[in-house]
């Protein structure tokens, strides 16, 4: 067990991701007091009752007093409002980061509340996740073998950056630094454009008439497919409006691909198909294969 | 253990619907000798070893003869081809059924070949798989609690219908019935859809110019979204073709639902967002629930 590197950690948001982080914190002996802060009362109940934080405060100007690190682990949407509220109570060497699936949002968010980008402020993104939200689904092993993606500037403090980095490698992460802007081209790809295809496919099915039986016939690839549709709506809406530029860039691009394929298979275009079946398996499964411990969830 | 209803069943493909129907039937006891049948040895050698048939023939109008169930368990676009091989060779009373994803192209394949649908001629589709193909991944539960679809009309066999039915209850699975037309509509829907879906995003990806990153940031949701990306290339080509109309027809109304939501980020309409996510996440939330003991999937 190690010595807490943080003494007192401030997470706004006890949701999945903030509740999963406390536990692996507290599991790893790297903190020693953590303070939580939610909207709803019933949240900070939870997240007390579980022992997932050990103070409860409404109200986030009183949470971050006297706290070495601050966590913001809400929706991307209300970023600015809470950067609002707490800037004039953080503590004089508080670190502040945060765990939002754009950065480009929110890195503009503490722009304008702060005028400029506080050094202290370490962009963060954990890419990890389920389709469960809040404390009561949160679990200490979420970030173990995961990647965390740091995307600070020129001016980003070198200590912050440490501490925010020794935090997800105290967790079972690894670690990784890139750009602001490469981070949300990227995570539009990869994360964002499917969770919107899963929502759209499932809303599309269940606004048939024959929906039950359709639902009925759905089998275990359909389960795998949607499982990112049972995400939490309210998130996703921010995320979407958060990266809507490269969202719209990449949903235009897939909606032009598909397009494509379905042009193919009325023309009875063969080999078109199968570049593309073979392409795409190849590349997922050298994908399985590189990832190690993973690799059984590709059985 | 049941007296074997199947005294000897040829199977003409031996990958992971074929292997799985046999090793699950003879775990049931419902069968005396089974007979396989591949265009490749390397498929028949390791089928004989696994011990997953008795008996290995290359040549279907071989293999067909004798046997009292025969068994269509190849890729749909080669359902035309072995029934024209087989045509002459099947014994007087032999019941005959297949397993492909489409039902409207094996009828009609069926009814060229034949002059007409053959009476017992039982056309069925077990909804179930995995994104692994071959025999060697064949497993005898593959089956268990998954329906299994078949589309008889008015002219079926009332006994090759009820043999074919008991069959796959033998294997675990429910049973259902409905049309040619329908199956292959709601099919499009749940399964070939999500299909073009994975295999179009994941090449989309593997052609960008930052691809080892892009793979490198991909988390856990990517991973079961595109589990089905790594199906079979060639079987999902006949598929395509085979069910080209209705995939065409539900391809263009997805296509319409993204760009529909595509708008409204731009225009940011957030009530169009939240509606769309949340009638998703009910639905996908309400499937999960019906489907038992595979909720635990969904966590």
């Amino acid at each position: 067990m190690a010595e807490p590197f943080i003494q007192r950690l401030c997470l706004i948001g006890v949701g999945l991701i903030g509740g999963s982080l406390a536990r692996a914190l507290r599991e790893a002996g790297a903190v020693g007091e953590i303070v939580g802060c939610a909207r709803h009362q019933e949240s900070l109940d939870a997240a007390l009752e579980l022992g997932v934080i050990d103070r409860a405060e409404g109200d986030p100007a009183m949470a971050v007093r006297g706290a070495d690190v601050v966590v913001l682990a809400v929706p991307v949407g209300e970023s600015r409002a809470v950067l609002e509220r707490i800037r004039d109570h953080l503590a004089q060497d508080a670190i502040l980061t945060d765990v939002g699936s754009t950065k480009g949002s929110v890195v503009a968010a503490a722009r304008e509340v702060f005028g400029q980008l506080p050094s202290r402020f370490v962009p963060a993104h954990p890419i990890a996740g389920t389709e469960q939200s809040g404390v009561g689904a949160s679990f200490a092993e979420l970030f173990r073998g995961r990647r965390v993606i740091l995307t600070p500037d020129e001016h980003t403090d070198a200590e912050a950056l440490a501490t925010v980095r020794r935090m997800w490698e105290a967790c079972g992460a690894q670690v990784v630094e890139t750009s602001v802007a490469h981070h949300d081209a990227v995570l539009a790809a990869t994360s964002h454009l499917p969770h919107m295809l899963a929502y759209v496919l499932v809303d599309s099915l269940a606004r048939r008439d024959d929906r039950e039986e359709v639902f009925a016939f759905a089998a275990g690839g359909f389960r795998d497919f949607t499982r990112i549709a049972s995400s939490n709506p309210a998130m996703w809406h921010d995320i979407c409006f958060a990266n809507r530029d490269e969202l719209l860039r990449v949903t235009e691009r897939f909606r032009d691909d598909l397009g494509r394929l379905a042009e193919a298979i009325r023309k009875g275009d063969g080999g078109y198909l199968r570049e593309t079946f073979e392409r795409a398996k190849q590349a997922r499964d050298q994908w399985c294969e590189s990832h190690g411990d993973d690799a059984n969830a590709c059985e």
